[in-house]
């Protein structure tokens, strides 16, 4: 018999992850299941699900056999003593590459100067040798998943890595600091900074009025981390002074970012709205449909929450 | 005695120059070597040089055991009856590197529309979420150095790469093409183009009208190659009919671009000033270093010019 799979989400998810899934689905020997945004409860063998959809009794589903959440964060949902059966939660390796190719593309963008060639308003034809990837100091900070993925890509294209993190960690290729005095020399040679630490009280204002003085003068950051990694205040004066010289931020305290913010219009700044690490329909619909058969193959699902901690 | 060294090219060469040449002689054990730019003739031991110098008369150079050029080109100076003693051509490892990196750099900007970040101009956030590479066909025309080099690091990045030559090559993780046919088939799936043909009779114009028609709508150009390679109205007019959607440019027909040239303003051309394969000081100066090693340990020279044949 078919299976009925239940997609549980805001209309426009399904719009976006309905190709996915049924191409997934397809490829894994599905071809035949019933993926509807609407069930009989007793009826549906799958939830495919989103936090913020209007299903929030999961007491009538009695034979379904798994949700199957369509992104990482779970805090919304946990609490909820209906949902009884197993809750897995999205680990997307389409997310980690994602972020490794953004990032990737602005330390490029940065290291050779294309903004220049971009917003070039005059005729000039004025060449100029920006140094070798090989002559270039990049620190990232953080050194979890993603910033460990951005950091070997950062190494394979030939860029002199230092890698940053509260907690000694070891990258081989890369120069590995820790601790505050690390942070201290790890920016002291930052000419291109890329934020990946969680958010934290510990991390909160990472790089403030004293840190981005560490920098050397006209360095460039990247922030696809967390918006309160940052002291806005101090580092739009440190863009004013020249401090720093560029910067490109995907993340903020408030988003979307209000309209009247500052960054949106400081010339040297460039705003990206969060996509540097989108979760991928596609990706992620390969993730969920393999739940599916795991499931139907009686074998242990992957990504399960652990309704004790909460994660 | 230390070495005299004569370098014998325009002033501008020697504010470039002088620096990296005395790293990399201090480095190979001849920190004590008199490096200037001008010596009694007789007394040179190895002249670095442009062919663009006022030097043209080699004859009272009667003790000069090689004449190390600082670039590729040597065509100027190999009919120099004077010029007797070996010549080496410049072989720059930087040069590779640095069109490896400019090349990532643009694919990557086109990849994630990183212009329109860049050029917004409204506060408005709009998430969009770019395809990863491996659900981008990038398609590099000429599999010589420089774009097998360009090829294999963009296989690294995840991207689908297609490579097409005009003879059959192998590259290991690409889909190599080859010939008329093959060029079409290349073309037609080309979200990506990069040109990285040699400019011969049997390469100019290899987009043109006809061409860029098989290319996808909304297809991107990046021309690192040679000016002659594109047919420039065809272009003009498959950028403004929106057949093609972009194109970043760093070589033309005449360079200086002139300052008349459509490609300057167009809104959906980059025009970068023949940027992307520079010899890099450091690196050539290495190079140099090392055949005056090798000269001095009686060791045989790398990059030799053959007279006869005139490279």
């Amino acid at each position: 018999m078919p299976l009925n799979l239940l997609f549980a989400a805001r209309p426009e998810r399904w719009e976006t992850y309905e190709r996915p899934l049924r191409d997934a689905l397809d490829k894994a020997g599905f071809g035949d299941a019933n993926l509807a945004q609407e069930i009989a409860p007793q009826d549906v063998d799958y939830i495919i699900y989103a936090p913020n959809s209007p299903l929030q009794d999961f007491t009538p589903y009695i034979k379904t056999k798994a949700v199957l959440n369509l992104w990482a964060g779970v805090e919304a949902i946990t609490g909820n003593e209906t949902l009884t059966m197993p809750l897995a939660r999205m680990v997307d390796p389409g997310l980690t590459k994602g972020m490794v190719e953004w990032v990737t593309g602005h330390v490029l963008r940065y290291h050779l100067g294309i903004d220049t060639d971009i917003l070039r308003d005059d005729t000039k034809w004025v060449p100029r040798t920006p140094p070798l990837a090989q002559e270039r100091q990049v620190v990232v900070l953080g050194l979890g998943a993603l910033g460990a993925a951005v950091a070997n890509t950062l190494l394979g294209l030939g860029f002199n890595v230092t890698g940053w993190s509260r907690s000694p960690k070891d990258l081989p290729g890369a120069t590995c600091l820790h601790g505050e005095d690390g942070l201290t020399k790890a920016l002291s040679q930052a000419e291109i900074a890329v934020l990946l630490l969680p958010d934290t009280a510990a991390t909160e204002n990472t790089l403030n009025a004293e840190t981005l003085a560490q920098m050397p003068k006209g360095a460039f950051i990247i922030n696809p981390g967390r918006g309160p990694l940052i002291d806005d205040a101090a580092l739009l004066a440190a863009l004013d002074s020249g401090q720093i010289a560029h910067a490109t931020l995907d993340v903020f305290r408030v988003e979307p970012l209000p309209t009247d913010d500052p960054y949106w219009t400081h010339p040297k700044v460039t705003v990206t709205p969060h996509i540097a690490a989108e979760t991928r329909a596609s990706t992620a619909s390969e993730v969920i449909v393999e739940n599916i058969r795991r499931g139907e193959a009686d074998e242990p699902f992957i990504n399960l929450v652990d309704r004790a901690l909460g994660y």
